[in-house]
C-alpha cells in the first residue's frame, strides 16, 4: 500500500543520496494495466500498458527529474535550469519547487504556446524566452551552469537515466515476468536508453532471467535513427518526440541491437489513430506521442513480427491531459444540440 | 507493488460485484504526501495531501465510477449517461468505454466550452447538448433511464459513494493512524459523505480506533450548506463545486456534526491564493476547486482551530491539468523575452 518515491524503492540501484536531500512527490507506481479490449483486436497477443501519464506531473519525466533534483539538492546548487517547453519544464519546475530550489525555464522565441507551459508557470518557474532556437537555448543553459550555482536538469544530466530505468524494475515486479517486447516512442532516445539500462542491471542482478526485446517507434517526420540522418527541421503531430538529433542516439541503437529488437516509424496518421483507439477502447487518454507505441505494435502485428502467446508491454510516456487541443480536435465537432425534451433526445440517442 | 483498483482492494466493504463484471482502470492507492514545506509556514501542524489527481481520469470521481459501471453492466445495462460537463462525465465516458458500453454525456446548450469535455469527446462518449440548463439536463437523464436500458451514473446512483468511501480506508491504512481532521471541498457533497461513509465503516470494523472531525469548505459564491439556503445561481472559479443545492446536503450536514466537524467558506481569491501557493510550495498542481481544502485550513488555523501536533489530511480532488487556463491567467504574464546571450541571460535571472 505504501509507496514513497522511485529512490527509496529501489535504493541500491540508484545513486547515493542522503534521506535528508531526496526531494520525492511519490513519483513511480504507476498502473499496468492489460489492454483486455485490444486484444480482443490482436488474438494471439498479450498487450499491457505502462500508464506513465499517472506520475505527479503527468509524464514518465517524475522519475529523472527525482534523481536529478535531489542530487542537485546534495551539491548544493541553489537552482535547476532547463531547455524545454514541455514535459521536462513541468518536472523540473515541480521538483524545484518541492527542493525550495529556484526553477529557469529556458525556451525559444517567436509565438510562445503559454499552454504547453502552464504547469511550469503553476508550479512558480522563471521562464524566459530567448530570441532565439532550441539549440541556442539549450547552448545557454549549459553557459550559465558553468559559470553560476545552477543544475542543468536538461537530457545532458547523467541521474535522469538512473530515475527512469526504476520503470523496468516496476513492470518486471508487477508483471512477475520479463515481457517479450517493451514498446515506446522514441524522442531524444533517453527513455529505451533507461529501459534498458533497467532491464540489464536487474538481470545482472539475477532478479530476472531473460530480457525483451526493445522496440522503439519515431514519428516518420522526425525519424532520424530509422534514417540514420539528421532530421533538421523535423515535424509531427507528437511534439514530445519532434526530435530531429536526439541525445542518446547511439545508445539507443545499443538497445536496439543489445536486445534483437528494432527502431521503426509510424505516420502521424498511425499515431492519431492509435490515440483515438486507446482512448475509446480502453479508457486510457494519453499525450499522442505516447501513442507511437500503440501505433508500432500495432504496425508489427499487421507485418507479422510477433508470436502467438507473446507479451508486449506499451509505455504510454505522458498524460493526455496535457494537450487537450488534438482531442477536440479530433472528436469536438460531433456534439449534436436538441431540444429539451425526451423524444428529441431520444432522436438523438436512438434514432 | 500491486494494486488492482479500489474494488478488490476492498472488496468486503464493496457491493457484491463478480468478478468478470469488475471493470477497473486501477483507481485509487493515490499519493498522501507530507507538505513539508507548508507544514514550517503553520506551525504545529502535520499537514498530508491526498492528491487525488493521479487517478486515472485526473479526479476523484473514478473511484465512483469503477462501482457504478460494474453495477451497470453486471445488470445488463447497455448504456450510462450522466448530466456533466466536467470531472463526471470523464470518468463516465471512460469507465464506459473500458466496459464496452455506450455513453451519453448531456449538457446545458448554450456557449459550449469544449476544454472542460476533451477527455469525455477523447473516450468516444456521445455527447449532447440541450436547449435547457443544467437542471433541465438532469430531469432528462432520469427520464430516458426509466424508459430504456441506460443507467444514470449521476450522484443519484447509490453505489458511487461506496467506491468514494475507499479514499478514507487508503488514508488510515498510509497514515497507520487516524487524522484529526479530514478537509475537504464540497459542491454536491457527495465526497465529504462518502468519506464520512469510510470511516465510520472502518471503525465499526475496528480497523481504526477513532474518528477524524470532517471538515469542509465551499466556495463563498456557492455555499448553500454554511448559509443554509439554496444558491439559484452560484458562482465561483472552483466550478467543480459551483452547485447552488447539493444533491447530498443533509448527509453532509450529518457528516459535520456527528464528527464534531464544521463546513465553512473560504472566496475564490483565498481558493486561488491557495491554488498559487500549493503548486509553488509543494509542486502539486490541483484544480482549483481542489485548493478549498487548503485555503479553508489556512483560514481555520489563522481562526485557531487547531491544537499542536494536530494531523490535518486535505483532500484534493483532481489535477491541475483538467484547467491550465487559470494557472496561465495566474502567471502568464510573466515570461520575459532576452536576447540569446549569457550576458542578457544573467540579467534576467540574476540582475
Amino acid at each position: 500500500m505504501e509507496w514513497d518515491g522511485i529512490i527509496k524503492s529501489y535504493r541500491s540501484y540508484m545513486p547515493k543520496i542522503d534521506d535528508e536531500n531526496i526531494i520525492t512527490l511519490k513519483e513511480g507506481n504507476t498502473p499496468l494495466i492489460e489492454a483486455e479490449n485490444i486484444e480482443k483486436d490482436f488474438p494471439g497477443l498479450k498487450i499491457y500498458l505502462k500508464y506513465e501519464g499517472l506520475n505527479p506531473t503527468g509524464s514518465f519525466k517524475d522519475r529523472g527529474m527525482t534523481v536529478a533534483v535531489s542530487m542537485a539538492k546534495q551539491e548544493g546548487s541553489q537552482a535547476v535550469v532547463c531547455a524545454s517547453t514541455g514535459n521536462t519544464s513541468a518536472s523540473a519546475a515541480a521538483y524545484a519547487a518541492k527542493a525550495g530550489l529556484k526553477c529557469v525555464v529556458l525556451i525559444p522565441g517567436g509565438k510562445i504556446a503559454l499552454g504547453k507551459l502552464a504547469q511550469a508557470i503553476a508550479y512558480g518557474a522563471e521562464v524566459v524566452a530567448i530570441n532565439g532556437n532550441f539549440d541556442d537555448a539549450l547552448n545557454l543553459v549549459r553557459e550559465i551552469s558553468k559559470k553560476h550555482p545552477i543544475t542543468v536538469v536538461n537530457s545532458i544530466n547523467p541521474y535522469r537515466l538512473e530515475g527512469q530505468k526504476s520503470s523496468s524494475f516496476e513492470i518486471c515486479d508487477t508483471l512477475k515476468k520479463v515481457p517479450d517486447y517493451l514498446a515506446l516512442p522514441v524522442g531524444n532516445a533517453g527513455n529505451i536508453t533507461a529501459y534498458w539500462m533497467g532491464f540489464k542491471e536487474y538481470y545482472r542482478n539475477g532478479m530476472i532471467d531473460s530480457l525483451p526485446k526493445m522496440i522503439g517507434f519515431q514519428a516518420a517526420g522526425a525519424a532520424p535513427i530509422v534514417e540514420n540522418r539528421v532530421f533538421e527541421h523535423p515535424e509531427t503531430i507528437a511534439t514530445a518526440i519532434r526530435i530531429g538529433n536526439p541525445a542518446s542516439w547511439q545508445k539507443a541503437v545499443a538497445a536496439r541491437d543489445e536486445s534483437g529488437g528494432l527502431i521503426d516509424k509510424v505516420t502521424d496518421d498511425e499515431i492519431l489513430e492509435a490515440y483515438s483507439y486507446l482512448a475509446k477502447r480502453e479508457g486510457i487518454f494519453a499525450e499522442p506521442a505516447s501513442c507511437a507505441s500503440i501505433a508500432g505494435v500495432i504496425k508489427k502485428y499487421k507485418e507479422g513480427l510477433f508470436k502467438d502467446g507473446d507479451t508486449v508491454v506499451c509505455v504510454l510516456t505522458g498524460n493526455g491531459l496535457k494537450d487537450p487541443d488534438t482531442a477536440i480536435n479530433l472528436g469536438g465537432k460531433s456534439v449534436k444540440t436538441v431540444d429539451a425534451d425526451l423524444k428529441s433526445l431520444e432522436g438523438a440517442i436512438y434514432g
